[in-house]
């Protein structure tokens, strides 16, 4: 149930407006073709986005300093390379395999719903990406946000408090005139504690047809939308 | 003459891509009529102006502590409310007025000048502005920023280098794969010190008729363009 009015809806990126497993396992195949490299692109993006926890985890723990999302990519694409035997790729195609998370395409309902929602709200993303990374993926997508907000702004990772906290703030807003949307349990209720409203977006094919987690909501959250479409009838845009 | 690659082009805001002027005697004018004000609106426009560079000099001092442009600007008209003899104006009535600075309107080249633009460029402003005032603006003068980067994300007022830096930074650019655009001689000197590149685009009725700064380029910079067309012109887009 919508509490209050909502001036900003705030966005998760990977996975709830963009899929993240289809460009890394075409970018990889790509990449493979040309080099001649034997490697299961699939478990490739699996082990990439597996290690993307734990890499946060590190800063988190305050083990590594503040690093962005480029930087942690970088770190755990450079382990996956000595893992999965790619070692002959270069510097430069190593960089660019590390900017594949630029290149995302967003699932075929988000432009639209985001053009619906921009309407009536302000349209941010609110991501673990960096301002840069998001930036260039909102280009290339034709994504139009109307501000880029990103962790990299609070230097803490989701879920941390400080992240919905510095975005209400830069917002200008109360956190209950922002409405966090995504596709996890974990971000959404962050956002709820503090203070946001809430909408679960479905996207149980994110980790393709074997998906386990964040397949229905866990709590009560304000909307549950089947996608941006569903959420933009819901808010009734 | 252009150095290297143009990346990104970072927009001063105030005077460069809108003009304030206009809206506050517009929006002063119309406050005056509704409540029966006697004021020089013109006079009161160019007062909020002059107050500026002072508001921000207190806090690059440190007598103040980081405050972002509307908290500025409160502190500067909570003065002129006083000196103008307008303390009619109740509360609502008072943070309405100090949020006409989300209010301003593009010059008349700036929406399609920016918008030629950013088909090549990385576009953003990179103002004194906070980042809930430039997006307000922009949403309401549909001009499309790709993010938006203020000084508000480095708690410095242009034009200290930490802006410039801050902001080369977050778009994951060098300084000389930025251009700084800007109709402020002391804006572009900044950002060149940085290594930016810079465009001086002539703004010359900034001020209305009596305009007496800022009425050429005071030294060499890498563009001078007579307004966002001709920018767009000379960097062939």
């Amino acid at each position: 149930m919508i509490r209050n009015e909502i001036k900003a809806l705030a966005f998760d990126v990977f996975g709830t407006v963009v899929d993240w497993r289809s460009a890394l396992i075409r970018e990889g195949g790509e990449l493979g073709e040309a080099k001649g490299l034997e490697v299961d692109w699939v478990a490739f993006a699996h082990a990439w986005r597996a290690g993307y926890e734990p890499a946060m985890q590190r800063v988190r723990s305050g083990e590594l300093p503040w690093l962005n999302l480029d930087a942690l990519h970088r770190i755990i694409l450079d382990g996956l390379i000595e893992q999965f035997g790619i070692d002959s790729l270069n510097e430069a195609e190593r960089d660019r395999l590390n900017r594949v998370w630029h290149r995302l395409d967003p699932w075929p309902d988000a432009r639209l719903g985001l053009e619906r929602l921009r309407g009536q709200f302000i349209v941010a993303p609110l991501s673990n990406g960096n301002v840069s990374l998001l930036t260039n993926m909102a280009k290339r997508a034709d994504l139009r946000w109307d501000c880029v907000l990103s962790v990299e702004l609070s230097h803490h990772y989701k879920p941390d408090p400080e992240v919905y906290q510095k975005a209400a703030q830069l917002l200008d807003l109360l956190p209950e005139q922002v409405m966090m949307v995504a596709a996890h349990n974990s971000d959404l209720k962050a956002a709820q504690a503090e203070g946001f409203q809430t909408a679960f977006v479905y996207r149980t094919n994110e980790y393709g047809p074997h998906q386990t987690t964040d397949l229905e909501p866990e709590t009560s959250f304000d909307i549950v939308a089947k996608d941006f479409s569903d959420l933009a009838d819901q808010l009734g845009v």
